[in-house]
């Protein structure tokens, strides 16, 4: 394996030991940040547990429509680095161009929620997404779409 | 002047006194959240100046798209308050219902960005609005547009 690799094997935990990472949703040094771990769950598909703050609120118990954008941000970045091979990843540089939300029930503060990623197909340079947040009886309550783009 | 009213006259920031606020957008006492105050610009326009700490970021120096997608959220919801008549939002309780971004340039932290937002028509009980996070020389950088649901 390139321990470079941004792509674990299914199963396992992204690598989150980077210290130039200071992202607001995945940094683990972030202390203001959601601090969202990832892990691969399929080959181009991805999971995160996680519970939201209520100082992440909305509405008081309701997680913040933006807070939910974070969340799926980060879930479906995550899908798309698996999008490519483990020698093709060296430098990789996406972004979000366009992201789609559809809220269908509050999602709630204080409960374990559950994230899924993964990646519909490749256009080029474009990676598209979907994902959604759901319950613990996996409800979807929120979902999201995403068009990625690689810049490098 | 109803002293309860959502809606501000034109030019005057809208009120931030509510104790049980505790939005991660928009509540000055939310010491974690954005802090974000909204004026309104017109009759179904608002408007924000917003710099955004660099604990905010994806990318180092690049704000969020999740944040990007909070301060839009905020936005075009104050502009959502102005659909309404002074003497019919007691009660008022509106969400969004969806979503959509369009990142065209990165926004980047520390500098001061201008948010616009304005409510495009409703439709029953949906109100349609879109808004933009802007540079200093009102450069369009990233685009929202959404629509809302009144729910009381």
């Amino acid at each position: 394996m390139n321990p470079d690799s941004r792509t674990p094997p299914v199963g396992v935990p992204f690598d989150s030991d980077d210290p130039n990472n200071r992202c607001f949703g995945c940094s683990p040094d972030n202390e203001q940040g959601l601090r969202m771990a990832f892990v691969k769950t399929g080959c181009h598909a991805v999971e995160a547990h996680y519970e939201v703050a209520e100082h992440f609120c909305g509405a008081p118990q309701v997680v913040h429509g933006g807070i939910q954008a974070t969340m799926l941000d980060e879930v479906l970045g995550f899908a798309c680095r698996t999008a490519f091979a483990d020698d093709d990843v060296d430098g990789l540089q996406i972004v979000t161009a366009e992201f789609s939300l559809r809220y269908r029930i509050p999602v709630p503060t204080g409960v374990q929620l559950l994230l899924r990623g993964e990646v519909e197909r490749t256009e080029g340079r474009n990676i598209f997404v979907k994902g959604a947040i759901l319950d613990d009886a996996e409800r979807e309550l929120t979902r999201g779409e995403a068009r990625w783009v690689r810049l490098a």
